[in-house]
């Protein structure tokens, strides 16, 4: 019943799309329904709602064609007007709504509540106190008050401790005095920070009583609330323009002997008594769940834009045709030639195990913040290490994807009409922003060299092998601890465990082979700390091969879990595309060391190659089952329709260069025609001589 | 004498930086003038002029500061200011010197004149004949007339047999007529046709006498001369923004019953007699040289680019200190990171590998042109092969490279204020523009499997043996000829001839297992063109490897034509930088064939890391040679003298939202003042009730 409503929407169908969507071999709404976890009608109520306000909730013209002040002016308009009518139409408590209903109409560069809901509104709700949280919450809520987090500085991003800003008790007035000591302690780059926000969560380091207990999170006034000029004390602005998101004003803040009364230091964990005692908090790594929800939210966010460029890419791949593969029988569509499927395909696979693993961290993170609300910090550092790896690893895939889909779209995909110009330069942020992707690596692998330590003393005594026992059983480092195998199991007929246990060989090879070298470090002669720097390449690829092993598993064990057999069928495919794919591309090692012989090689590529094969006719149908519309892919390569030629030249007459006879530009006449005009004048003069 | 000058420029050095330079073992003019091939007194005179000219040739503000429009504007002013100056400064006929001085004035962002320089007047030399030069090439140097290049449509792009664009003759009227027969004809992407140029090189399918002879190049006009206004039968504008390039109005074209006289076909090669007749052109190639020279001038500009991307991100890290190695010794330069020389050296060596490629090709075409010129076509395969490989490859390399570079500064890489986003995006477009790269690949692929098909049939008979023993001598394919060696000789001591042979025993084991692919493939019942399509990704890795065996090679012999000994020592760390990584990152193959062992991969990687130790203390000096400005640059992040974090600040400042009031910017009391007051007072009214 669906796919016919579906095909009435598309009574201006592309044949060649069409084509695509009666090979299908499944239902595509019950996949979508799969990945958006049941709520699919949930958004296409969403959709309907916010079809039916028309202008009010539409960009004025495409943003790309807009200035940046054009850009941010008219983000401002739809970020009211989302607000206004949120409450008619989503729960907004309801993250995944939020998010939805913030793409439909603001797009993904940036509205001035962005920064504000993700990260200002749960940095307070995990940092407030129960009397600070009755105070601020409703006004944060009610968006009386919008703010920002603020706690990159410009010579300080990932080591914290480096912090530059100080927050200095003063007893005598019970107030915080905050200052910028120098130019590199200058806050930089918070979002809507520029222009936009009144008030910011501040992270300082604190001082009090003569002593530093280091970087703390204060509750900042930043400007009047009637003027909104910034207060006294307080220096602000925008910091330019960047690859991407035009439309955020991210800001720099610098602080001059500006007071703040001490309850607006966030007291839920560390407190700081009228007479400057300091009271520690229950973990020292409590007061970064601020950061770890914001990557736990990150990762699924990641697959849903990489998915989006997957759609506009595999649409317009078979629409696009060039050169023949049949002499004779005309051009074929780019998606029939094997480098393409190689170049997106398995990107569509790396949408699933993304979105999959982003889930589950979802749910883990919501269970630490449980715990902790109950006391118990034991899984603080588990989710700590694995949201960093996946992080990193994530954004990599989603830039290296994006990238691809770009380019599997010719010249096109140059062009801001594809919509993946915009795509990529947001998603290239977030290789550095939460967290330097390096550096979450070597996070990750400080806790994997922790794990690797209690596996080389494995052989010690009885009860250290026992205590591995109950080690192997933790879901996420267990296999670290098991014992590696000579050579793998895979052959032709093999099952997904044979795969995961090559994917978990080639982890624990690379983790203890870290371990192994920083030893050999530091019988050399070198610092424990000297050490860790020479084995800083090969810890990345430890963590790495560590996230990937995760990645590979909560794929593999999510897939049976769909009850929809035509579904499940198609999806062991892109499973099957996902290991292989990412087994070839991490099989150096395992080859070094014997471990995969050159014919399982050969039998790993056949698969690969298969599974290409297998997916190439539901492929149109797997990205529909995604449900993106028109409005959020903002893209028109990537048209349901594929009406794609039509509406490119339709797109480019609305240029605002298209705007003007050339005569009326201010470039033009100016000084190209004159200077041609002249040119020729000269030369008909010097050959009349 | 020079290195004092030097320093006498750099008063006010960071210590940071002048504590590289202290590091330094080599003269870094010696190795810049090897770099810039003897030219670097001549770059400095040249930026001497410019810079004595002040605001004349200097942009109006930083270009990321202003809109499209504006942009649009500035870089005319200052083409046409370019332009007057030229004769005055430069040799108007050294592309380099024009490189120069065009990336000194005018950025990389495109000027209206740039594709009128680099592939319109190129391709009229080389496609007018004598009394076509005579008349038009005059008044496009004069730059009365500004053309570009009109071959790409928006259905076709590298497959030039499918382009639409018909011209047809009248041998009634004597003339040409133009037309578009559909929407996918229409002329898309050419730069600068939008709004600047009057003139352009069309590429359209010739038809005479009832037959089509395929596409071949017309000169037409577009717009009067006078008034600047499109001529009756031409619609044209510009296509709309993009990745990058803003500056450039890439435009669209469509013809309409538009007529042009016979003689405005370009003549040098084929021809159309009054009559209608057509005169086939010598060779069917010849007709691409424009393409082959704008490939052969992309690949030693590729490396200009990365060499860009490489100062600004080698100096940024000997300034921005992060984390601790020696406790309590406060942070360290981020470039003692062993993780980040990793990241950052590898893209140094990969600068000269390119820069060497790109001279040895630029005098391949050279040699080629000269030779068709006297009748000569036996080496136009060759160069179209190596250099579509080229263009690729190089092309993902500098990409990758100059992400790497955005990337190792953080978030900072990440703003406009780094550069690196300009470079970024400018660069992105040559994996696509100039031809898409799998084509390309796919191309080189072509005439390697020509080769391939001559070895396998080696040992057929004794003159095929002697004919072989002669294609062993060609420079570029003969190592495919020679018998391969079971494994590798690569050992601690091992020379550079070790390390090349490995890349050829990739290459060849490559290039002929694609072979042995396609046939399997055929025996199956596939046809040629089938097959063709199954064995494209071993086809493109075939290319890959045989294009990087090239690069190891022309690297390889350039290093022992440095004549001071310690420029050559330095070089001599970055060539085997250059092998040990590639050879690395291409192990795959040969560890699954037992070519490589598990041994010489730990030898590979241990000189790898020696590298980078030896490499280090002379990065700065090493980047520093290529003897950028500021002025280049423009970059905050690369500054010369090292004052980074200061003129960070004040280049906030300049952003134009910075300019006003926050009051007065248009989108903030409008929309987010107002609603932030109303939900205050509402709020307030409610609890007074």
């Amino acid at each position: 019943m669906i796919i016919k409503k579906e095909s009435k929407d598309n009574l201006n169908e592309n044949p060649d799309l069409a084509e695509e969507r009666n090979k299908t071999t499944f239902d595509p709404f019950k996949l979508g329904n799969f990945f958006w976890q049941g709520q699919l009608l949930r958004r296409k109520e969403i959709l309907s709602y916010v079809e039916a306000q028309g202008a009010e909730l539409c960009p004025r013209v495409p943003e790309v064609f807009m200035s940046r002040m054009e850009q941010m002016e008219d983000v401002a308009r739809l970020s009211v007007a989302m607000a206004n009518h949120a409450e008619k139409v989503i729960d907004v408590f309801k993250p995944e709504e939020q998010f939805y209903f913030n793409s439909l109409i603001c797009g993904f560069n940036g509205s001035p509540f962005h920064l504000h809901l993700i990260m200002a509104v749960p940095a307070m709700i995990n940092s407030c106190d129960d009397d600070q949280a009755t105070e601020w919450l409703p006004k944060l809520l009610n968006r009386e008050l919008i703010a920002t987090y603020a706690q990159t500085e410009m010579g300080h991003g990932t080591n914290l401790r480096a912090l530059e800003t100080t927050a200095t008790y003063d007893p005598s007035t019970e107030q915080f005095i905050l200052n910028t000591p120098t130019i590199t302690a200058t806050k930089w780059w918070p979002g809507a920070l520029g222009k936009s926000v009144n008030y910011a969560v501040v992270i300082a380091q604190l001082w009090t009583n003569g002593k530093c207990y280091g970087p703390h999170p204060f509750w900042v006034q930043l400007r009047d609330l009637e003027t909104h000029k910034s207060l006294p004390g307080i220096t602000l602005g925008d910091i330019g323009p960047k690859l991407g998101t035009p439309s955020n004003d991210n800001g720099f803040l610098r602080f001059e002997n500006y007071r703040i009364p001490r309850r607006h230091m966030l007291m839920k964990h560390a407190k700081v008594l009228p007479s400057g005692e300091y009271v520690p908090p229950l973990h020292a790594k409590v007061g970064y769940t601020s950061m770890m929800y914001v990557r736990s939210m990150m990762i699924y966010g990641h697959a849903i834009y990489l998915a989006q460029a997957a759609t506009i890419a595999i649409r317009y791949s078979c629409i696009r045709r060039q050169g023949e593969i049949k002499p004779g029988a005309g051009e074929v569509k780019v998606l029939d030639y094997k480098t393409q499927q190689y170049r997106l395909l398995p990107v569509l696979a790396h949408v699933y195990a993304i979105a999959f693993t982003g889930l589950y961290i979802n749910q883990l993170y919501h269970t630490v913040i449980g715990d902790i609300n109950a006391g118990d910090v034991s899984l603080l550092a588990d989710l700590h290490s694995l949201g960093s790896g996946l992080k990193a690893l994530t954004s990599w895939q989603i830039t290296r994807g994006v990238e691809q889909c770009r380019l599997a779209c010719g010249g096109h995909g140059y062009s801001d009409a594809s919509g993946l110009p915009s795509i990529y330069t947001m998603v290239a942020g977030s290789l550095t922003y939460e967290g330097e992707n390096i550096v979450m690596l070597l996070q990750t692998a400080r806790s994997l060299m922790k794990v690797a330590a209690e596996c080389s003393c494995v052989t010690d005594n009885i009860e250290k092998i026992k205590e591995n026992e109950g080690k192997m059983k933790n879901p996420i480092t267990g296999y670290i601890f098991r014992k590696p195998t000579g050579s793998s199991l895979i052959n032709e007929n093999s099952n997904v465990l044979d795969y995961l246990a090559a994917f978990e060989h080639n982890s624990r090879r690379l983790i203890l082979s870290a371990f192994e070298y920083i030893q050999q470090q530091k019988k050399l002669g070198r610092s424990a700390e000297e050490a860790w720097n020479e084995a800083g390449i090969h810890l990345c690829h430890a963590s790495k091969a560590h996230t990937q092993t995760f990645m590979a598993r909560i794929f593999s064990e999510t897939i049976p879990k769909i009850e929809d057999i035509a579904v499940r069928h198609v999806m062991e495919d892109i499973l099957w595309l996902y290991l292989t794919y990412e087994l070839v591309h991490s099989s150096v090692g395992l080859l070094e060391e014997g471990f995969l012989s050159s014919h399982q090689m050969s039998i790993i590529r056949k698969k690969l190659f298969t599974c290409l094969d297998r997916i190439r006719p539901n492929s149109v149908a797997l990205v529909d089952s995604f449900d993106f519309t028109d409005r959020e892919l903002r893209s028109v390569l990537g048209r349901k329709d594929g009406q794609v030629y039509e509406n490119l030249l339709e797109w480019a007459k609305k240029s605002p260069l298209n705007e003007h006879d050339v005569r009326v530009l201010p470039f033009h006449e100016k000084y190209l025609g004159s200077a041609m005009r002249e040119a020729r004048k000269k030369r008909e003069e010097m050959s009349k001589l």
